[in-house]
């Protein structure tokens, strides 16, 4: 049998999980965590990098994170769960990579350049972020991960941690360390239930994996649909339509939906049904979740168990890879 | 008794230490080490930040610095001497500072701005040299450092560490952490034997503490005297005299130097008379040193032994304020 690939992914733990993320990532993540060998880090440490000023946050939703990968189906038994602060490691080797790329480079990366803007940092960036490239490279490289899942938006920083891999590899002489391809998830972002183009807690557009039934049909029903398409007899537009978009993502049977479209493109077919419709699809779907969640959540005590269990597992790993590194430079050895 | 003040000090492992070293910074730390805690980090790390290209030299080196301290009268029994990257509590609080510092405000610190200019990176700085200001407030914190001694050029750099105790002293609304002090050597820079404003290894002009009495004379026989002072009958200029600046820094009859230096001023004093006097002193002063660091050199065991000890009390030491500031802050806990 060949050598299952390695997945490293997770997410920063800035609040609760949401669909997006289920549609982005989560539904991969279960699907994958069989055929591969697949590692989720709960990325505090990085969600620091620009929440310095609230870290309790950051502590808090290390829990709330861990506790949607189990309501999601994540396995502890064949994916490694760990928390990115309780991995020493992981800064060492930040720390070591820090000296392997330059300020401009780290300037340069498209996605940070990106974020930098898009947080209206200005000028004040805390070093920490400017920085974290690198320290995803650590992440990644710690893991020997050779698959790491991103947004498309994300893909520079793949091509920066395999920078710092073949710089170390051609330091030392041998392939130390393994490079990492990108996986592009098919399904793109989701869009907000607003119709803009990002789902987010903050953003007061998204829906929590605890959402209730009630909940998720008044999300449905505020959703963007087609502004022209006033009387059911309209034609409608299917491109820009959330709601389409939400069933494209969410919906068991394609070929159904593919019907909706055309029938919504002649006129005839109501924003009500596709509401109706999506809104059963999403209670199906979120019900059995919020249930797990709600479980899981009331045993904190097993949520921690496997926090400790998997972390344990990561730092063996992670001190591994670090001691490995140190030893092909040549670093000092007590 | 008073708590006694805590020091922290230590060098770069890029070199055996030499005569400037001994005369800016080890009898200094010789004579301070009964009345203060004193900890002396033999700094890897931060060497990396300039040198990732050479890590073996930067690790063959720290076994060569630890030599030194212990031939000059460092005492493991009340020093403590601790290998940097042995201490990954020290990465961890470093990244942590990083979130606290903007970019902006590391490239305004006058030091950075100096060192970068020295070292020719232009644009290539290393993301590790522009941030080593944070990683040596993590250095000066995590030992509860309260006095440092620094070079003047240095001082930006703890005043830099003391913004970032004063944000997260304000921060968690107490005083977890405290301010340091610079501690400034009455006597400056020595400058090197060929009347260059800095000894160092690299610029040829150094004295080691392993010299020969031979290497000694040799090295006093080619210092930078007064080039207008041709004949012993003339008079001659004390200012920018290397051998009285040396004497200066060695003699130990100052009422004696002031005297030559009268006499030299009016004529009549020739230099090998001086020459011949310092070549006298220095060779007393490093004697001992060489033979005591040769008898070190060859019990490699006990020098190693000397690191594990230092290094292990340290550990614990900087684990203890790792944890208290990730408490005082509410980071996740295991």
């Amino acid at each position: 049998m060949p050598c299952k690939s390695v997945i490293l992914t997770g997410d920063r733990t800035t609040g609760p999980l949401h669909l997006g993320h289920y549609a982005g990532s989560l539904r991969n993540r279960v699907a994958l965590q069989h055929s591969h060998r697949q590692y989720l880090l709960l990325a505090d440490a990085q969600a620091l990098t620009d929440n310095a000023h609230d870290p309790a946050r950051i502590a808090r939703n290390v829990i709330e994170v861990a506790t949607d990968y189990l309501a999601v189906g994540i396995d502890p038994a064949v994916t490694t769960i760990c928390v990115q602060s309780a991995l020493p490691a992981l800064a060492e080797l930040t720390l070591l990579y820090l000296n392997l790329v330059t300020v401009a480079r780290l300037e340069r990366n498209p996605t940070i350049k990106d974020e930098i803007q898009a947080r209206g940092f200005g000028r004040d960036i805390p070093a920490g972020f400017l920085c974290y490239p690198a320290a995803q490279a650590a992440d990644i490289t710690a893991f020997r991960a050779t698959l790491v899942p991103v947004g498309e938006d994300q893909a520079p920083l793949i091509e920066q941690t395999n920078e710092i891999v073949r710089r170390l590899n051609r330091q030392v002489g041998h392939d130390l360390l393994p490079e990492a391809r990108s996986l592009i998830p098919e399904i793109g972002r989701l869009p907000g239930v607003d119709g803009r183009a990002k789902m987010s807690k903050s953003g007061g557009n998204a829906l929590p994996l605890s959402a209730s039934d009630a909940e998720i049909a008044a999300s449905v029903q505020r959703m963007y649909t087609d502004p022209g398409h006033l009387r059911a007899s309209d034609p409608g537009r299917v491109e820009g339509n959330v709601v389409f978009t939400y069933l494209d993502a969410f919906d068991p049977d394609p070929e159904e939906v593919a019907g909706l479209k055309a029938h919504y493109r002649r006129g005839g077919l109501g924003d009500a049904v596709l509401k109706g419709r999506l809104t059963g699809i999403l209670c199906d779907l979120l019900g059995p979740i919020r249930e797990r969640r709600a479980a899981i959540a009331r045993d904190r005590d097993h949520v921690m168990d496997v926090l400790r269990t998997g972390t344990a597992r990561a730092q063996a790993l992670t001190t591994q890879t670090r001691d490995a590194v140190r030893d092909a430079l040549g670093l000092f050895r007590l």
